[in-house]
C-alpha cells in the first residue's frame, strides 16, 4: 500500500492543467507557501485523512466533530491531498467521503464574521472556488461518496465531482438563506447539476432533498442502500483503476472542454480527440486486443 | 392587508434591474404611455386580480371564460402587477395563479388573426417576452401556481418562474403546431427547463405532458394533490417571505447571471457576491444569530 | 408508395441550411465526389434500406451481422438517406430504426487500426460527426426508434435525434474506455441530453443504463413495451406528417438556434419567428380554420 501521508499543497508544483483566469495571480501566491498563517493547519491535527491503494486515493473528511465544515484548513487539506502527485501513474481515481453523519456542513461561519474582515472572506470562498474547479480538472476523475448530509459548500462539493454516489439515507440542502447568506457559490454547481426549477426551489427554501429526488434531478449518478454503498462506489472506482489513465485523463478533459461549445466546434474538438486517442499506445493496444479477443495490457 | 388595487404599468417607473438588449427603446416606448389603444384594459375590467399580504403579493389570471389567454390586455395586467411597488421592502414573493380549471392556454388567437396585422402581432410577442423576462429578472422569486391545464404561452409562464408548483391534475403542452403556429417561443421557456428530447416531443406532437412527468423533466418543483396545493405552494411563499428580501434578492440575481458563464466566471462572480452579502446588515446578522443559537432579526 | 432507392450523397446538391463551420471546405469536398474509394458502398450492397410512405420515411440500419457498426460506408450510406430530397415536399418525418437487437454498436474498430492511418480515421469521424450534425440541421424531425443496445456512436445516433422512443428492453452505453478509446464524440451528443453525473459514470465506467433510466434522465423522449414500439412510434410519426410541414421546420431550426442564446436574443429571434410563422400561408389558415372551427387544410 502505497500512503499518501503528509501532502502539504503549499509547496505542490501548480500543473499546466489547472488554467488561468481572472484568479491566476492570486493562484499563484495562494500555492507559493507566501501567505500568512490563519488557513494553515497544525502539523499532526489535518482534517482529512487520506490512503492510496491500487490506483485508489481515498480523501476521507475527518472532522466529524465539526460536521466535517469547510474551514480554510479543511479547504487547503483538501486542496493539497487531491493535488498531491496528481501528475502519478500510479493514481487512477479519487473518491471522497466523509467521517460521521454528515459529509459536510458548508463552511465554518466562524471564520464569516465581521471580526474576521472581507480580506479573509475573499480567501475562503476563492480557495472554494478553487477546490471545485480543481475537481474538474483535474486529470483523474473524482467521485463523491456520501453518507448523511450534505448542505451548502458541502453539497457544492458532492456536485463539484465527476461521479457522486450517495446512500438512501443522504439529504442534500443550500440552506444559506436561513442565516442571511445565500448560497450563491453553491448555486454555481447545483445550477449546473439539476434542473432551474429545482436549484432554486432549493437555494429560495433551503429545504433539504432526498437522494432519490437528488439522482431523479441529476444531482447524483446512483443512489444505494447504506449497507451498500462502500462497495458499489468502490466497484465503480475499481473499474476506472482498471482503465489507461492517459484514456481516461484525455476524455475527462476534453468531456468538459467540449461542452460549452456549439455543436460544430464541439465535435470538431472530440473528432481532433479521437484522432489523438487512437494514435496513443493504448489506444491502438485496446483496439488490437480487442479484435483479437484478449484483454488489452495498458502502459499508462 | 396592503391591498395594491388599481396598478397600472404604463406609468411604471422602469427600474435599473430590468436590463437592456435589443429592445431597449421599444421597451422604453411601452412602458412612456405612448402606445394607442388595443391591448390597453377598460377601467374596471383587469383581467387579472391581485392581492397582497404578509409580504406575498397573489396574482390571479381572472378571465376563466377565456380560459385565461394571455390577451394583450392580460399580459399588460399581468405585467403591471409584477412590476407595482416592485422595490417595496413590503413585497418579498410573488404567487401567480388562476381562476378556472385552464391556468392559461396561451395566445388570444383573436388577436393573431391576418386583420390585426404584423405590427400588431410583434406587440404581442414582444409584451409576453417583456412579462417571461421579467419575471427572471424580477427582484423577489416568483411561483407558478398551477391546478389545470397550461398550454403555449401559458406553457411558458409556468416555464418562466423561478418555482412551480402543480396539483397532480395539471396538464402541460405546446400545441402551437396543430393550428400552423409553432411554439417557438413558449421552446425558449421549455427548452431551458427539460431535455431536448422531451421539448422536442411536446413542439412537435403538440401532446400534453402531466404534472408528474413535468416534475420528473425539471418542468416543475413540486407536484402534489389538488386539494394541498395552496396549502404547500403557500408554505413555501411563507418561507421565503420570512427570509432577507435583500438577501434573496442578491441571490436570486446573481443565479442567472452566473448561470450561463463558464465556470471560472461564475466562481469569479459569487465569490464577490458572497463577500459582498456577508457584508449587508443581513448577512452579519444572521451569521451572528446562528452563532448565538438565536433567531435572526431581518432588517429588510 | 414512393420508395426513394439508390440514393447516393456523393452527387448530392448541399442545401443552404447545413450551415458552415471549421469543416466547411472539407465538407465541401466531402460532398462533390471528389473522394477516393474506401468508404463508398458497393453497388447493391447498401448497408441501410429506406422507404418513404405518406409523407413518411423510414431508414433501416440493415447490417446486423455486424451489429449495425456505423463504418464509412454506413455513415454515408445514412447521411445519404437523409439527405436524399430532404427539401421535398413529400417528406414531413423521418425514423431511423435498425434490424436485429442490436441497434448499433457505434464505430467499425477495423476501420480504427493503425494500418487505416490517421487520415482514415480523421475521415470516419468527421463524417460521423457531419451525420450527427445533419440530423439537427434537417428541415423536417427525425425520430429514433430503438429496440435493442446502443452503444457508443449508436448511443450518439440516438442521442442526436431530435426524438426517441425504445422498448423497455433497450440499453445504452459509452463503453469506449474499455478498449483505450474514450467516447469523446459520443460525449458531445449525451452531454447534451443527460445531466454531466450520468454522462460522466457512462464515458468512465462505460457500463450500460437502461431505457427507464435513460427516459429518466432525458436520453429519451418515451419507453413502451417492446410490442408496442412501431406503433407508438409510428403514431408520433404520423402525428407531424399531418402537420404542416414548413411551420414544423421554422420551428425546428428556430429551437435550435435560440437554445444556446441569452434569454433576451432567444426571445428576440422568437418573436420574430412567430409573426413570420403567422404570416405564411399555413399560418393564416391555421388560426382561421380554429377561429371556424374546422379542420385546417395545409398548403405545405
Amino acid at each position: 500500500m502505497a500512503a499518501a501521508a503528509g501532502l502539504r499543497a503549499f509547496g505542490a508544483k501548480r500543473p499546466g492543467w489547472l488554467g488561468r483566469g481572472p484568479w491566476a495571480p492570486l493562484v499563484a501566491g495562494l500555492c507559493s507557501g507566501g501567505l500568512a498563517g490563519a488557513g494553515r493547519p497544525e502539523p499532526g491535527s489535518r482534517p482529512t485523512s487520506v490512503r492510496q491503494q491500487d490506483g485508489i486515493r481515498k480523501i476521507v473528511l475527518s472532522n466529524p466533530e465539526k460536521r466535517n465544515a469547510l474551514s480554510l484548513a479543511m479547504l487547503k487539506s483538501l486542496q493539497s491531498d487531491i493535488l498531491h502527485e496528481a501528475e502519478s501513474k500510479d493514481l487512477k481515481v479519487i473518491v471522497i467521503s466523509a467521517e460521521g453523519p454528515v459529509f459536510s456542513s458548508g463552511h465554518d461561519l466562524k471564520e464569516l464574521t465581521d471580526e474576521q474582515g472581507p480580506d479573509y472572506h475573499a480567501e475562503v470562498f476563492r480557495t472554494c472556488s478553487e477546490v471545485m474547479m480543481l475537481i474538474q480538472n483535474h486529470p483523474v476523475p473524482i467521485i463523491a461518496m456520501v453518507n448523511g448530509l450534505a448542505t451548502a459548500a458541502g453539497c457544492q462539493l458532492v456536485a463539484s465531482c465527476d461521479i457522486a454516489v450517495a446512500s438512501n439515507k443522504s439529504f442534500f440542502a443550500t440552506p444559506g438563506v436561513n442565516i442571511g447568506l445565500f448560497c450563491s457559490s453553491p448555486g454555481v454547481a447545483l445550477g449546473r447539476a439539476v434542473p432551474r426549477k429545482v436549484a432554486l426551489k432549493m437555494l429560495f427554501t433551503g429545504e433539504p432533498i432526498s437522494a432519490q429526488e437528488a439522482l431523479l434531478h441529476g444531482l447524483l449518478s446512483k443512489v444505494v442502500p447504506e449497507e451498500q454503498l462502500e462497495e458499489e462506489t468502490m466497484k465503480i472506482a475499481k473499474k476506472i483503476a482498471s482503465l489507461s489513465r492517459v484514456v481516461v485523463s484525455l476524455g475527462k478533459a476534453n468531456f468538459y472542454k467540449q461542452l460549452p461549445q456549439d455543436l460544430r466546434t464541439a465535435y470538431y474538438l472530440t473528432s481532433q480527440t479521437m484522432v489523438d486517442n487512437i494514435a496513443l499506445p493504448d489506444g491502438q493496444e485496446g483496439i488490437k486486443a480487442f479484435i483479437q479477443k484478449r484483454k488489452p495490457v495498458w502502459s499508462h
